[in-house]
């Protein structure tokens, strides 16, 4: 399969796609950033890669970030992570309270807020320094070392967090918050702020692609299951109420940020990172839902 | 692979199995079946087949039916038939009227029962006999022309479906409902009533693992591209607000029925059915989700 | 007081009042009214009356004739009647699905749909002919022999009553209706139909004024302590979710209908009642509130 | 009317009623009340008073206190008030997130959680020291200088507090809370405190039986208007999701708080009040329900 030619193809025809997608404001500096940015990586599990556009910038990759909070606190946790935490699609916004508090405390999935916040909870609980943890976790599957968190981003989300302030004080009243509130609330945010490329994404999410072994060392990093199961977890939560719609268009498990990056993976063959920072109704990056639903229509095959 | 082995181990392993689910008793015809039916069987895209148990003994096929009425639906509609039902979990019990209420009578997808009303709806508006176009269809795929309604269950259901008639009902003030609600109703009923045994689902269901087409003849009947779909619809909302549980443990799209079968796909690789009337609390059979979680498990690979 | 003065300075004061309130139009037959009626009639309980602009002209009293069924079956059933519905204000809108299935078919309280369709199911239990017993009742207490159903707008309902059909087999579904269907909702639409003018609703309501007794004969309809109850009933939940703001702004137990009428009641002293078709956001009638607030802004007190 | 011998009855009456009531012990101070005791106090605008019980022991006034904090701000604001606090009944319980999510932080009335908090914040934008007034204020209206709050409850509610804090953060998100969370907290868990027996309070309540008027001195404090608005208030929204069985039963305007007190107010004829820790499912006193509908029974007038 000649992914670098089918990459070309889609970016030329998406050039003149018509985008009315609009980009995140709800914090002063994520609406700094160039709107018209448009790019895609494609790693592939025989070691090729190909790309197109703006694969090399940095942006923030906000909610992408919760599959490696995710990841370090199911490495962590057995099952009982389980009780803390449930794995169903919540059919409503990535931030609402309202089947929090009908469900008493109990986040429907790691990829609402709620959700991430629990996992926060458990890694400030079980690490001494969690940034830290995060920081090193990336910086190791990617193999880059230079990846780091930007800290403006987080400063800015904090000013703003106060829905993330109501969801974790409601889950402390039903006691599904350990720990201090602040506390988290600045390590979420942080693991939020990292700043990442499509292509350095691609690398490090080339994990979930390849039965949790990293390609380059071949050293599993996590066991064949885990990986498989959040990939479950992107299939069905990983675009808050619009998981079903990326499942049904592009049939891949994947990730999306409010900076306009999609991750998608297509397990034992490749790992798929856009980026367009322009986002829809749902909040999800437009151009990367069409870019990432033609690659798999070019391609000819999904996990269905 | 040889699934017949491993499917003998299931059924050995799984004898004692503690099983505290309840078989569905709503209507009365339901609640006459043996609790203690267990059979599985699995169809092989290359053409052989394992089983163990019950596995040829008919059974009422339930909502896994609402799997045919999409499929005709696709068949008969182009892209429009989305603007009348989405295709998002629901996140909420699978007859729900608060979702549909909110949304203004528009289905969260099509397996939730108001889903299925729309459904038929569209097969009542397309077909003059919709019965008998159901019923072809699947003695068609399957190739059994014995397979038929069960009209005393049928007849039951009529009774009991007063839950039904509100979901038709508000989705006809909401307009998204367009013929007579009892001609609606009748054909939904007979529709669930469809008895079958896993050996005749697991034929039928093949045409989804296999693209579309018809394993002994290689006729195709649905394009890849919709099938790819409803195996996706089935991945994200095949179990009510059970479908990140079955994604999580099983990793397979699928689709349950509270008659207690369960089917799964595993694209390009075989269809695999079973059968045990005790559901857990989300109206799924509870022996079938453990089995076919040890399916995936022992054969080390899932969609994921 | 001399209130005859009162309302006819409320009568001057409206003339322009701006009234951006829009009749109701969801059945054709109550789209039919001249849009700029305006009417309103205070019967007091020594005796006298006062009235101003189209006070004898009959228009549909729609939910204002809920009171009637509901003292019909406060008559004919004890306590057991609120077992079968609650009578807390809603806090949503007068026809919505949501709580009813949230608490199991049981209505908030008897002035909302689905409680005024479980008190046509009883008032169908215990008469032959319900219908027959509506108008003799209200009749006998207003003493207007002509008053009756408008065949047109009932008929007009039924045509467009799918929401309250939707409520009827949701109830139904959870055990809390018993008789068929269709002649509930025949009766009710019946019901809402009763074609009556300010004067004589003034009349009628006189009975909740005056503890019970019609005035010009002093015969005893109801015990005192069911009349308290009706118009408490009437003041916690006789404005769907404007019922606070009637209590607020004009602080008297009353009760409205979609046709434009208001009736309010302040015990021992009056009944009064205004009509004007055009109704606010909430579906009430717009110069209706606003008439009534300066009523007892100008006497100087309400019940409060 | 013989109000001390009719309260003698009550109690005499109630002395053996079954009390499966439990005391609140969501905050350890608040358990460690006697929950035997039983008192009332009912004083009449001739200026006489009956009482009864431990009518003169002092509790915590919890809730009640929020008339307070309304009435300030309704001093303080004039109807831009109302921008920021609707004045409808919920329907759901006293603390919830849902309806506040959904209409966009703004509570539905001054006597819910978050309605109250509004409030607070407030008087802390319009007064240097919020506390201070509120204390003034009720040693003013009351006569009796050495009402105080208990700071050991107002502590012990600031540890648990948890789910106002959500409630607070919510409105921040949403832009209707405009002063430091924590302080506004502090603020509210004192006015809480209030510790007063049922003496003081029924001395208190006057205001809102006389017109606006301190009875013994005949100093107008509020205009009319305003208290008749609070009174409505009461009346639908003053017991959370029981308002309206409050109404039914006992058809008097009131306020409850979660120590076992409640306030009615028969307007322009008394204030009574009666205390029993132990609360029914829905937080209100279940001997203080049943006291005060004995009263409006025996007296044979309510409002209505």
């Amino acid at each position: 399969m000649n992914y670098q030619k089918i990459l070309f193809e889609i970016e030329e025809e998406l050039k003149d796609f018509p985008n009315n997608g609009k980009i995140a404001t709800y914090i002063p500096e994520l609406s700094k950033v160039n709107p018209d940015k448009f790019g895609g990586y494609l790693y592939c599990v025989n070691g090729t890669h190909s790309s197109f556009g703006d694969a090399e910038e940095r942006f923030s990759i906000q909610s992408i970030s919760k599959t490696f909070g995710l990841s370090l606190a199911m490495l962590l946790k057995g099952d009982e992570l389980w009780k803390r935490i449930d794995v169903e699609p919540s059919g409503s916004s990535y931030n609402s309270l309202y089947q929090l508090e009908r469900e008493n405390g109990i986040p429907r999935n790691p990829f609402i807020n709620s959700g991430a916040l629990v996992i926060t909870d458990i890694l400030l609980s079980e690490y001494d320094h969690p940034k830290d943890e995060i920081l090193k976790f990336v910086r190791k599957i990617s193999g880059v070392e230079s990846i780091d968190f930007d800290e403006s981003v987080a400063e800015s989300e904090k000013l703003h967090g106060h829905r993330n302030a109501a969801l974790a004080h409601l889950m402390k009243a039903f006691g599904n918050i350990h720990n201090d509130i602040n506390t988290i609330l600045d390590i979420y945010f942080y693991q939020c702020s990292l700043a990442m490329s499509c292509g350095e994404l691609a690398k490090t999410f080339m994990l979930y692609a390849n039965e949790g072994k990293i390609l380059e060392t071949n050293e599993e990093i996590m066991p064949p299951i885990k990986i498989q199961r959040i990939n479950a977890l992107m299939q069905t939560c990983g675009f808050y109420d619009e998981a079903g719609e990326f499942a049904f268009r592009v049939g891949l498990p994947g990730k999306s940020g409010v900076g306009g990056g999609i991750v998608a993976i297509h397990p034992e063959k490749y790992s798929a990172v856009v980026w367009s920072p322009k986002l829809n109704e749902k909040g999800n990056s437009l151009l990367g839902m069409e870019a990432l639903e033609r690659l798999t229509k070019k391609t000819g095959f999904s996990i269905f």
